[in-house]
């Protein structure tokens, strides 16, 4: 029997219960096909080949956890001829079409760059690219472009930091000026990779001014693995909350770099620390988006690995006794405070969320309900395994 | 009510309360009075200022958890002309004296280092500064000798690199020659700091290859943040252990240089992982020991938090289902042998630990009760608050 | 014999030396006493110990040098009564009184920090303290208050982040609507230290997102050793300029926190290529200032060599064949690009600026000169050798 | 005109010319063809598609440098039917076969590892494929096999640590027990990546207790990219080469994770350093290789700008005045000693190097005279352009 401080109320549970049924966690649709490192792809059986099949694993996802609805797709990896039939495709398997990305570098012809390239034809390609993706998005429904830009440069001198700068803020309002009304241009940096030397958009700040300039349709996408080791990430969403610039999140989990791991699984404690500056309130819009790369391990149920991470992050963070946090802050109790936030972490939510699914009528354990129901073995018989090789191996 | 995967069954319980009551943990003397960083030392009211101050508080930490029953002394801050005096002192409060801590930076000749130093007399005063150290040890009790060096450079060419590395192990030498039977030379390696260019035991890997050319009753220190970014600790930790070379740790928490913050209270998953290495059993002679700095907190409660940190840790870590894990593992099953991990690390374990601290006399929550029992007032009426100049005053 | 593309025209040389007697350096009246970090102060002989020996100091580094006319104060470790009369004794030694630095760290009240305190009583002192300074930034002819927070607070759920963004911003416009016209305020941010998990200001984009909300007159201070590891500084140089943000510097070196070593003892490229975006032109009023601290090595003849690293990254950094770099730049040759840039940094500059030197009627290695010139022992007679304490010692 | 006390002496110049022509450095054959990011391959006009190609490509580059005699080949990537034959080919064309590179990540069944793998099918498989490697050597007459795991794992709790290190050893003693006599197995260490939760050689320390356990054919490779932030490269060489456990090097440079850029493009400084302790003497058979990744520039003059810029940094090294530096050191002159150093890397080689390239027979800039000579014209005209898809694009 636990002893009575560690206890959660009915009150707490009926409150925590209600913010977390109105979460929603978009999923990435190239989450779920074969990825790896530029060491080797290793091939997963039953690994979607196409984006219909993407699309029904994220279908299956939010069958199993209740709290997916929305799929975010990459054109033109997830491009077809006909997009208001992809929508009704998506529908009819039970979600919509989430964050349309446009990407910006697996072309031959972004080798320096897109809209920061030297090249003012390539730079004029990718606006157009931007364009077409905001098409795309109006089509299927979407309110939200999610823009990365691998732009960025491998050597001193190879280019102009600050010529690049001013382009790259020229392509972002050339961008801007065709979302219609309504819909949302969100901003994301990453502090390095593909370029090593130097990224274009390396930083929330960045990200920050420049959105500043375009209006109040765009504002900062952060993916929580794109900062430097040692970095307060939950800070930035603070500061970005209040600064009414926080638009959206790409959760994962990274030790080092940008690993791209399954969201928690390594720092969970950051992760509660995040979803604590989401509890306080007024996160209005922001849109939570997973964006990782399953590599060694099976996609769909690592994903709903991921979700339920989130969900237990966020349950957490509801619990915290945010009026004695608040008087032992206001006391400079430094021990004090750190303690009612850490007891919220240690609080054990498994039975909470267990609640909760049934009441969203799924199984306890999402995880458990895949890996019971044949999923994954259907998968592989209808899909096989596919051979991929990677770019080492092309020499 | 729990769902019933997130239940600990009796014998699970049983079991890790008994390696829970074997967990002893050695708390610092220097913990207990003021410190800072090279800014400003912020004075905390009923700081100890004595070593006997210093013991009285470690003793009061042991009696309000039952598990500290050790404190470790650095010489010569806590030095005294009558040491069986000490000792008695010690255990007429109810505490042994553990690890003897010599000091070999706080002296203005060791500027350019210790047993490192280019000047043979410094070397030799360092190292007869160790001898010292371990006649204290003897006197005192104590098994262990804990050696940390702050020898490092600051610029390129200032001294020679592979110089001071045979000057290094030679110093050990002279060191470990001097050692009683029964004794051991913790070597402690640290990252960077005070020397910011080169630090003459700087991994593991140094202090590995040091011991194993000393001898048996030299092993390593491994300090929690001591490593650069990214490092994972519990690999060192399982390295160390493998090869028979793991023989204490000074615990903390950073969240980017050696900050010696409340242990745990950055990355409690890191903790527990690392825990988990120690519950896997064959531990030997690991001496756990706290080493940190509380800087802007009182030192009581936050070291006391530490303690009952690092026993969550292990608690969890013991709940692991290892034979289910080491099931998964086998089968190459990724993520279910992840979730193994998770699960012990998502149970609540403030119940049994409650228990564990019933069977042991003392109160169910030991900082509440060191908050509730006027300590801290009685010590701010008895000591005062010391104000303390830093480096930068020093101008 | 150089081959012919390895050597400089006359007219390349002509013109860089035009640029750099125009090239002024301000040093900091804290960097000609003792300090030292958290373990120890080593003391030097003949440190400076009172605000009119560091202006001596200062001044002689300006003798020697021919370039810098300036010493920045920090006040309150540099607080006399007379100001008017600070300011003819620093004339009488042939400088100038430069940036006013508040401190908001010294004194016991800032526990919790300064204007993010969660005390107002504490916030408002600090402003007032800021206030000061800028009068006495008027009293002495300062045209630049110089500020650095050592905002910020040890432990998840101390304090609220919102909450202390909120007050950054409410204290700094505070401080921002003292200021006379033509004073500029200088908002310097830092990655960590003394907060060690979380800083108010922690990065360029914050300070940057403040100042744009304060007015022209604030601007951004980069110290080129508060950065996370990894980070491409240059990038932040460069964007600020863009942005017409960026106020000044603070130089120093290191190689993993703040070190606060000697300019350029490090990493040369990287001062090189921060040196190149200030050679590019139109850097205004851009205040190039040394911030560092001399632990082991004597204080003067090290920020001598600071100045000359400064001065060395800057000739190179004129030297580079602008045109031809555009060009290879426009064409995509990123291998050129980069040659082009190293050709400048393999250029051994000393005897340009042995002209430069014999120019401004200085030794060719104003090193050397103090050395020769017997300053070191006159001044160690003088002043004899402090002996400090340091925190760690004061247990 | 230089002044005095930066100017070489003929002797200087002689002694240092007489070393620079004994240093001979390895190239990569997978250096020379297309390679990118996980996110991209962008394919290079007239990169090479085979090994015959590849060793073509490694020989032109020795035709120009005069210094690269060797290629390493990577096995499969570099397998063929007929080695002997493959030997003939590449002194055919004026070069020799350096070291064997097992490769041990491309085929699917690494998923989980190598030698490190859970399963003993797997490792025998990998211990089997190192076998052949061996032979490998044996037939094209290398003395070297180069080995570097990518074992890892991604998730805490997938595998068991220790028994990974007890697999490790086991494996390379497999591995060693099958090395002939004169042949030496260099054993690399790596940070992170691919693995990016564990990798089970992470450091040089366990890649030395790993060599001590094998025996003296054993020794540790290191490569310069393959290390955490803020880590003194420099030292490790230094004590690799005292412990005679330095068997050579991987070189390349990295800005924040193992980037394999271009040798020295990002830290000249740290090069130079590192070459100091080769400079020093005593460095027996070290293997000077370079692994590096060309994704965005050219392949050939990218690969001889790397070995002029390790040739730059030895000049240097060897210009330091080690007398006066021994002098400097033992005196404690901090400031002194280090500036001994910088004149020596501030020095321009360029020159020097000019001659030792007139001595050699070949142009003084081999880049200008790859560029001027029509090979890359040539080559593209003769090999094409391969477009290469990359893991992303797989989905």
């Amino acid at each position: 029997m636990a002893p009575e401080w560690c206890r959660l109320t009915a009150m707490d549970e009926n409150s925590a219960l209600s913010r977390l049924r109105a979460l929603q966690i978009e999923t990435p649709s190239w989450g779920y096909g074969n990825s790896g490192t530029r060491f080797h792809v290793y091939p997963w059986p039953g690994a979607a080949r196409t984006v219909q099949e993407r699309i029904a694993d994220a279908a299956l996802v939010h069958r199993l956890t209740g709290c997916c609805p929305t799929v975010a797709l990459h054109i033109p990896w997830d491009a077809v001829d006909d997009y208001p039939a992809l929508k009704r495709y998506a529908e009819e398997h039970g979600v919509g079409i989430g964050a349309i990305n446009p990407n910006l570098f697996g072309s031959d012809e972004y080798r320096l760059g897109s809209i920061c390239h030297p090249d003012a034809d390539v730079r004029a390609r990718a606006v157009e690219h931007c364009r077409e993706c905001i098409q795309i998005a109006e089509q299927v429904g979407s309110p939200v472009i999610s823009l990365w830009l691998a732009d960025g440069t491998n050597y001193p001198g190879q280019d102009d930091l600050r010529d690049r700068h001013a382009r790259l803020l020229e392509g972002l309002q050339e961008v801007y000026a065709s979302l219609p009304a309504g819909m949302r241009l969100l901003v994301e940096y990453k502090f390095f990779e593909p370029g090593f030397y130097s990224t274009d958009l390396p930083d929330w700040g960045t990200a920050a001014l420049a959105c500043r300039r375009l209006g109040s349709q765009a504002q900062v996408l952060v993916d929580t693995g794109h900062h430097p080791q040692g970095t307060n990430v939950e800070q930035i969403v603070a500061v970005l909350l209040a600064e009414e610039l926080l638009g959206g999140f790409h959760f994962n989990n990274r030790k080092y770099a940008d690993d791209d791991l399954i969201v928690g699984s390594i720092d969970p404690f950051e992760l509660f620390r995040i979803m604590r500056e989401i509890a306080r309130g007024d996160t209005g819009d922001v849109a939570f988006m997973i964006d990782q790369s399953h590599n060694i391990e099976g996609k769909i149920d690592a994903m709903i690995q991921s979700v339920i991470n989130i969900q237990t992050a966020y349950a957490k963070a509801l619990l915290v006794d945010e009026a004695r946090l608040a008087g032992a802050q206001a006391e400079g109790d430094v021990l004090g405070a750190h303690r009612i936030v850490l007891a919220a972490f240690e609080t054990d939510v498994r039975p909470l969320l267990a609640r909760l699914r049934r009441e969203l009528g799924v199984d306890e354990d999402p995880v458990g309900a895949f890996r019971a129901g044949g999923f994954a073995e259907a998968l592989a018989h209808e899909r096989g395994t596919a051979s991929v090789e990677s770019a080492y191996e092309r020499l």
